[in-house]
């Protein structure tokens, strides 16, 4: 079970210092928070309780990109509680199910402090799974409901041709693909096609049939360039101040062109078409989870922004270039921003958070 | 879920460091190699593997009070390789079959060791557990093999009597039962009796029907005094160190009247007792693991015996008495083992690793 060369592991920044996941994800709460209904919903109206009269009678429950919490428990609450609610409302007594769920991430994820903070009062037995959720992580028809939010976008590996110099597709003087020729754009689009056939076939093994899987994704509507999405566009200011830093011999530009974002952000469509191409699951809901948009009054300041940032992205960011440059780096970027005149905080919510409900096909 | 007042969650010492239990478990692992053939031929003799036919196909393997490696990989390998054969020598494709293996230990271990040093070449499915073993934590009829290394001899918590002063069971002036009055060995008696009642319990609802269990866990022979076993005698030297460094002010001394060791070593016969008064088990073998005696020329040198103490009881006496007083009270210890007329660390090992293999009855 080894992972193939270039294949990352990292994770959110753990622990529950000031720049942790665990202190900086209220945006992500926000998404969970938005999913809340709609996940009751999918139970309440196509989670199938007959079933589990003929099974052992526990259900098995996966939150995957699960990070150390809180957000991962309120998402698992909220399907425990509409999966007990279903069960009642068809005369199961919900006393005898049991419940297993199981928080994935990647092995380098902190563990220790995801479980030294789950919920005193859970209903149900608790296990971590360390691993890359593109591969294979638990036995053949094992779960009943499969749980992935803000996660899929990232990529198992940044793309082989991103990182290549002699390759049409070589990314240099930029971190990510926002700005970047169409075949860097082609190559992260590939990667992630990639990734979700990976996914998608694994899910399907694990998966009972007639399981439940819910997705939330952050994906750029059609029509949309990367450039001009700010969750997208903000990369090209972090690659701007890698390379004033490496100008003025802070980093090695070298070091700077071998650095890339391993994230993608689809539209609706072409993720819709990688879930029909793979063909194991029936696509019961697609669309905007319906989050409120973002207000001038709502918006969140710089400070919380880039501290977002820096939870999401310190840990791949500190791997590649070393902790030394990292408070360097993430005050130029706050200044950056907020000078930009393209990327105003109010507005970096431009992705579609897409709520996808799939249901495992019977194999 | 929430444990009760006065339960201890601790751990052995985690990490990479000197004082890990990581790199001083070597004489656990004289433990685990003494079992291997026991549990090889337990599987060849009554593991079911007519009965997976009939199931989803993978096998649960949980190995309660793991901590961080490598000790538990190896275990958990030979039950694995165990199974294999038999699946083959019974005709079964060993490919279709899955393993889904559960690390257990207290919510404080450090599973992020763990993890980073799972087996590349694993040929399961890994997953943490935190929690006390003493409690339920998996669902019903979910493991088939269950396996306890030198973990059941510690307890859920200090015998509640031996830190009340109006108790006649109270321990005033030492850590350990070793050479206290009756009333004090019987309150740690008694708190082994209700937490293997505990233990047995929670197992009898997880295992499958037929399912295996094998402890091994370091006993007293019948007849041998605790202090005249040197693994638990030492305990009273502990006890003598503490309280020199309270009688020149290092320590408060109240603060090591309230300190306890939460550990306890049976005899094979209250053991087999306890198990028998259970009765969710078959008890298909109880008898000494056989490991090789320590010899002169075996035995481990003082400074070994000592990180191998330091590593195991580390956790528990940082918590009570702080990080500042560690390296002196180690210091001393040595010096105390080294000159211990009673304790010579060749023949520290007069506990009887007891090998016990049980069976699931029908439920």
């Amino acid at each position: 079970m080894a992972d193939e060369p270039g294949t990352l592991s990292f994770a959110m920044v753990g622990g529950d210092g000031p720049h942790s996941y665990r202190h900086n994800s209220s945006y992500q709460a926000g998404v969970v928070a938005s999913a809340k209904t709609l996940i009751g919903n999918a139970v309440a109206e196509i989670f199938d309780v007959n079933h589990l009269t003929t099974s052992s009678g526990s259900i098995g429950i996966a939150d995957l990109g699960c990070s150390v919490g809180p957000n991962t428990f309120i998402t698992v609450k909220n399907i425990i509680d509409s999966v007990e609610l279903k069960c009642q409302s068809h005369g199961f007594g919900s006393q005898v199910l049991e419940f297993q769920v199981f928080f994935n991430d990647h092995v380098s994820n902190d563990f220790n402090t995801l479980f030294t903070s789950l919920p005193n009062d859970r209903h149900y037995f608790a296990a971590g799974v360390p691993g890359s959720f593109h591969g294979r992580l638990f036995p053949k028809a094992s779960l009943h409901f499969v749980n992935a939010s803000y996660a899929l976008h990232w990529l198992s590996r940044v793309p082989k041709d991103v990182v290549d110099k002699q390759s049409p597709a070589w990314n240099k003087g930029r971190v990510y693909y926002t700005s970047a020729p169409n075949q860097v754009v082609e190559a992260y689009s590939a990667q992630f096609a990639r990734d979700m056939e990976s996914f998608f076939k694994a899910r399907a093994q694990e998966l009972v049939s007639g399981g439940l899987m819910t997705l939330v994704i952050p994906c750029l509507p059609v029509g949309t360039a990367p450039s001009q999405s700010p969750l997208v566009a903000v990369a090209d200011l972090l690659g701007d101040c890698l390379l004033d830093m490496a100008n003025v011999g802070l980093v090695i530009e070298d070091t700077v062109d071998s650095f890339n974002l391993p994230s993608y952000h689809p539209t609706p469509q072409e993720l819709e078409n990688l879930i029909k191409r793979n063909g194991c699951f029936e696509i019961v809901k697609l669309e905007p989870s319906g989050r409120a948009p973002v207000t001038k009054e709502t918006a969140p300041n710089i400070q919380t922004y880039i501290s977002h940032l820096r939870a999401a992205l310190g840990g791949l960011l500190l791997e590649h270039f070393g902790v030394e440059i990292m408070d360097e780096l993430f005050v130029r970027l706050t200044e950056k921003v907020a000078n930009s005149s393209t990327l105003s905080p109010s507005s970096y919510r431009m992705v579609v958070d897409l709520f996808v409900l799939l249901q495992r096909k019977a194999a």
